[in-house]
């Protein structure tokens, strides 16, 4: 059920024919409170989309009643024809729910340049059935109709014994390398949870899970994390236990995210211990996760240690490179920057692979998640305009 | 015959043992002078191999008089195994030609972690064949035993009215995302020019040829450009001639490693025009290169001019995403920031590609090219230990 497990939301996902097979490419949810604190992180990529130039401002206010998200087209780079029909379509939920437009947070995703008058029609004439279709076990449905090239819906739920939950979905197979934000995930909670203190916690919790998946270098425009909390548990959330829990809900959906990533056929831990900072960490993670030699060796289950300082040679994080271990499934196949246990030994047959880089500099950490480079990612990307 | 046209130059390619395959994999250039003046740009990884920590040092008093070079190891992260190897070797070319060690570069490529005693063994046995081998006809034999996934030598040569020339030959077909140099590159001339002027020029050229050559993003260990001038033509060049040649001769050999790239079947040049700064176009084409979006969408002769603003979004470099025309192959695809002519029109199928991204934020400009991502980069790089 995910984003209608928290009590106070409501869901729905219909057709609404923008996607080409018929499938379900229209969702909403609904927080019907009684609180309204919402907050939310975007994409940073400088080229952003007109719905989230607009959900940037409605956010604002640290109040949001209702999401709507449409796959099938990104609305992005369409001009100002695109960013009337995010207003409008914000103004169609609205009336719709008795709301305000400007408590209306607007997410697609799909072909950037797609926002034409189809477009438009197809998404304004489909909210009212959008709107009647809502449910509170619509969560599912919801999370159906924001997939583009997913293979599944991502959803995710996290309890808590003091009396309220979180429930979260997510979309997203491409363009997976998430700046400050990521892809499309709306999370719902009935703890009663101040605005500030939600963005407090989003922040906290997308830094640290969203935003170390790099799955194929790609930084999307129209990456949106929602959060809504409703309040309807009556329960105030202590702030560090609902950070803790929100945390473990962006990880398990940045897993599944990991998991479903276009043509992989390993996921990639790659942690790196012992740096100066956490930023020197994360840089020599993120490096690392983006050497396509490297991943084509993973595909091809061969473990190319070369390839990992190569990478990591190319960042200014502090460490000597004479001095690092590189361990790759548990065999430490460099030691101190020389040729260590023989390379037979590691096994990358599992689809689960974890590189660890000790850079002895010091005593941070990061795990970046990345996947493998393969024939499938080269053919569906190739093969089809995403 | 390319390093071997301009006079004073003997070379030669010999059979070492160190490629399984049983090709020529040890080359030797020589400067017979009368003047020994040299050059010389590495890899800015931080992660050098033994033969570019020995050959940084060989070339600073900036006289060279011989370059041995050899495929099948690269002999990075060996140790101090491996340093002493390399300086063995230097010792072994000079002994068997009778000049200094120190005069001696060094150069290696091939799977990084390998430089064992086989390794030093099948070098130093065979240089003094690799010395007896030498002759002023040798360049393409050293051409052929520097290749590794080469599918052909690289050479050029261009010839000045004033009397002299310059000869190049190169390799590189993957790991290649060249940072202050590339790749393994020996140019000779028989013009005369000082050491000071060679690296004036050397870096002049490789800035704008060799750098801007993105194939895979992956940076080397092992990257050498070196320049050697021999003076035997008797004249003095002119430097500002020296240096346009020697561009040309670069961009030549830049174009050829292109062409070559591992599995590639489009050649493509990213022209950002209207930048704020050169160093702005050149981070603006470097982010398009680096797209794995963009780079399948190529192969699969998709127009997928989303994936280029995606890209081109998460630079700092100055522009309003909103007002920037995007042509591929002729076509403007995106005007202003919104769709412009039809995807249809561009015509994907030759294999040479172009890019011209207009930032419409000042007058400088720099192509960088690169290689799209293919069936066949991905089967060469998970199949094959390089």
């Amino acid at each position: 059920m995910s984003v209608t497990h928290p009590a106070g939301f409501r869901a729905s996902g219909v057709v609404a024919g923008l996607k080409s097979t018929g499938a379900r490419d229209l969702a909403l949810v609904v927080n019907d409170g009684p609180r309204h604190d919402a907050a939310a992180v975007f994409t940073s990529n400088r080229a952003k989309a007109n719905p989230v130039l607009w959900s940037e401002q409605a956010v604002r206010d640290g109040r949001i009643d209702a999401v709507v998200l449409n796959s099938g087209g990104a609305n992005c780079f369409t001009g100002a024809f695109g960013f009337q029909t995010t207003h409008s379509t914000a103004e169609a939920v609205a009336a719709a729910l008795g709301v305000a437009a400007g408590d209306v947070l607007v997410c697609s995703t799909g072909l950037i340049g797609v926002g034409d008058q189809s477009f438009r029609d197809a998404i304004l004439d489909n909210v009212p059935a959008a709107a009647t279709a809502l449910s509170p076990e619509g969560g599912a449905e919801a999370a159906l109709a924001i997939m583009t090239t997913d293979s599944k819906p991502k959803e995710a739920v996290v309890s808590s014994s003091a009396g309220w939950s979180i429930g979260g979905m997510a979309k997203g197979a491409g363009m997976l390398a998430p700046g400050l934000a990521t892809m499309l995930v709306v999370i719902t909670t009935d703890a009663a949870v101040p605005a500030e203190a939600l963005d407090r916690a989003l922040r906290a919790s997308t830094r640290v899970t969203f935003d170390r998946v790099d799955s194929d270098g790609c930084m999307s425009t129209n990456d949106t994390v929602a959060l809504l909390a409703s309040g309807a548990s009556g329960v105030e959330a202590d702030e560090a236990e609902f950070t803790a829990a929100l945390t473990a809900l962006c990880l398990d959906l940045a897993r599944q995210l990991q998991r479903d990533a276009e043509g992989a056929s390993h996921d990639i831990a790659i942690e790196v211990v012992n740096a100066a900072s956490e930023d020197d960490a994360v840089v020599v993670g993120r490096a690392v996760s983006r050497s396509n030699l490297l991943k084509t060796a993973i595909f091809g289950n061969d473990p190319n240690w070369g390839r990992v300082l190569a990478a990591l040679g190319t960042t200014d994080a502090v460490f000597d490179p004479y001095r690092i271990d590189v361990s790759m499934n548990g065999v430490m196949v460099c030691r101190e920057g020389e040729p260590g246990e023989p390379r037979e030994l590691v096994d990358l047959a599992p689809r689960e692979t974890s590189i660890l880089i000790d850079l002895k500099s010091g005593d941070a950490s990061a795990t970046i998640y990345t996947n493998d480079l393969t024939h499938d990612y080269v053919h569906e990307n190739s093969a089809y305009a995403s």
